[in-house]
């Protein structure tokens, strides 16, 4: 039996949005949804209710990360990710590929797998397929990815398809050496900018066969109108009946594009990241909270949201404390900004749900460029 | 009519500790309390409910942090510090003495006040006692002190003596240009470790007369048995039936020994500044969260305590949260020494409620000592 079970609730009737259920492990995802990224077991500066509450319902973890510290076998002794971070919902975790690849040029290919320097302290390591396989199933999430290797963008065509050869490899390693029944194991897709070898990825990974099927290799620096089209593309090839993940996006727009495509998983830092630099999120725009017109602004953030923030402090006190370089900035900016995330996919299901997709996807462009 | 209230509702039997009651215009506060410190209007790394959780009753926010960022009269017309920072609760704010006379050369003292520069940017401000007034009126706190000189430690007995006059002087004046009828205003009693100046201080206050009264300029450098012995001839001085105030203390064993020599309220960075850099208070003594010792270690940091930190999270897991720079290390290391200081208070105030202070402390030191 395999450890997750999708299905496709209702088809979008104009677009090729769809809303669905993914069953885990440890509890049911509504989807399409986005994933918070909690790089070092921790979603930065929010805790595990805090999560609930603004609409989590699954979470990613960076493999990479917890491989250098605390380590995975550390982890694994604690009891796995669930319980050493106190958060019981489903976990996807990366493969650490990605996080790999980014070291430049401390880090070595082979067909083996990858030699790398940690980024903390230089100290040398090498991870192939199968201890990617034992390292994420150390960690104990409810999904988790092949390891696969994610060009530079760009990368000459030779250089994207011989890479794209390696990751079928490892892919295919990867499936052998699987061994844990309760976890899903999702493939991705590479192939760069390049329509027939994404497809070709795409087929050779089907061949392998997976739980679900992610697109790497995007939002690496391409133009946005070239990352909707691979979406645009990728996705019809791909089994209707699985979880489709594009990893590592994006900005609200980007999600809207790749739900209208028919994808199912998002994540990235983006709404984290943003929040402890002062970017705000809301129903009409963005927000730069340190800007001297809210210095005496006593509305909330957005006055269209629901969350705890925007319910509780003004602009003004928010501008101070980012000022102030307080903690609490970073938390209340995080939780807004999750809140935002996470209400617009809920947002999107419901229109998926009324069959209206397409006409929820204007009036969110319409209300952002109202400003 | 008074802006607050106080009450001795029971005098332990055998030590000088008592319980109160003190009735702000934003609640009623059980004492002997501990203030945490809000010195930006945000007590570091915490929301207001999560203060109301660990058992805080009053905040105390710094005059000269706010004066200086975002400014008192922005901060006076957002609401006053109560809605600007989303705390209905009694807050105390202190007159921005301390912080200015701790500027070292930046701040130089006349008769009318203190001249000084930002430590931000260096621009020249005055306070005077007037001013102080003014600025604390803005904030709009429930209890305002006095402004005073805060003599260096050590100082010579000429110093302290001149500078005592100056701090009754300035308190005259506080109290003739203080307008607003909903706040109390408390005098600070100086006279560095001298028994006699200290009594004189007293005496001269109580004269002027305020609606409470607290120790200034201990925690300055001082031996903790002289701390404590200042402590214990100053309170028979002040009047019984108002409230007693020591400011900037301290360690636990600090509140312990205050409590016993008959002194209701307390504030300190210790609790939140600690947990900050890992320094964890536990029923059995100081944990260093840091230690190798704690890598593994699944059981709560202190088995005793029942805070959401204690009942949710690992040893292992918080020094894995500290070792990596997380945000959630300073919250849930905030959060749980808050709970144990204001747990603290609780157990003290039952103690005396059940006339066994001076048993209650003892087991308090048997208990720190045990480990
Ligand atoms: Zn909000
Ligand atoms: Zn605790």
């Amino acid at each position: 039996m395999p450890a997750i079970d999708f299905k496709v609730i209702k088809q979008d009737g104009t677009t090729a949005a769809r809303l669905g259920s993914l069953t885990t492990p440890h509890g049911t995802i509504a989807t399409p949804i986005f994933m918070p990224v909690g790089t070092q077991a921790t979603v930065k500066a929010m805790t595990p209710e805090e999560l609930r509450e603004v609409g989590a319902q699954i979470i990613l973890a960076n493999t990479y990360h917890l491989y250098i510290r605390p380590g995975h076998e550390l982890v694994g002794r604690l009891g796995g990710l669930h319980e050493f971070m106190h958060w019981p919902g489903p976990i996807l975790t990366d493969s650490g590929g990605f996080q790999v690849f980014s070291l430049g040029e401390l880090r070595k290919i082979t067909e083996d797998g990858v030699r790398f320097q940690s980024h903390l302290d230089g100290s040398y390591h090498f991870i192939s397929p199968e201890n990617a396989m034992a390292i994420q199933e150390a960690l104990g999430g409810d999904i988790i990815m092949c390891f696969d290797e994610c060009p530079p963008y760009p990368s000459e065509y030779a250089y994207v398809e011989k890479s794209l050869g390696l990751t079928t490899r490892w892919a295919r390693r990867c499936k052998e050496s699987h061994a844990r029944t309760d976890q899903a194991l999702f493939g991705i897709v590479q192939g760069g900018m390049h329509r027939e070898l994404r497809e070709r990825s795409a087929a050779e990974l089907m061949e392998i066969g997976f739980d679900g099927y992610a697109l790497g290799g995007l939002s690496v620096g391409e133009e946005k109108e070239l990352m909707y089209e691979v979406m645009g593309y990728c996705a019809p090839v791909l089994p209707v009946d699985q979880p489709r993940y594009v990893m590592g996006i994006g900005a609200p727009e980007d999600l809207i594009e790749g739900i209208h495509a028919g994808f199912d998983m998002f994540d990235c830092v983006m709404p984290t990241r943003n929040a402890r630099n002062g970017m705000l999120f809301t129903s009409f725009g963005r927000v730069n909270i340190k800007g001297a017109a809210y210095a005496e602004d006593r509305s909330p953030l957005d006055p269209e949201c629901g969350c705890y923030v925007c319910k509780n402090y003004s602009r003004a006190y928010l501008r101070h404390l980012y000022r102030s370089g307080e903690i609490l900035a970073s938390r209340l900016n995080t939780w807004h900004n999750l809140h935002y995330y996470l209400n617009l996919m809920t947002q999107a299901r419901e229109a998926i749900g009324a069959g209206r997709f397409g006409e929820f996807r204007k009036e969110f462009y319409a209300k952002r460029f109202s400003l």
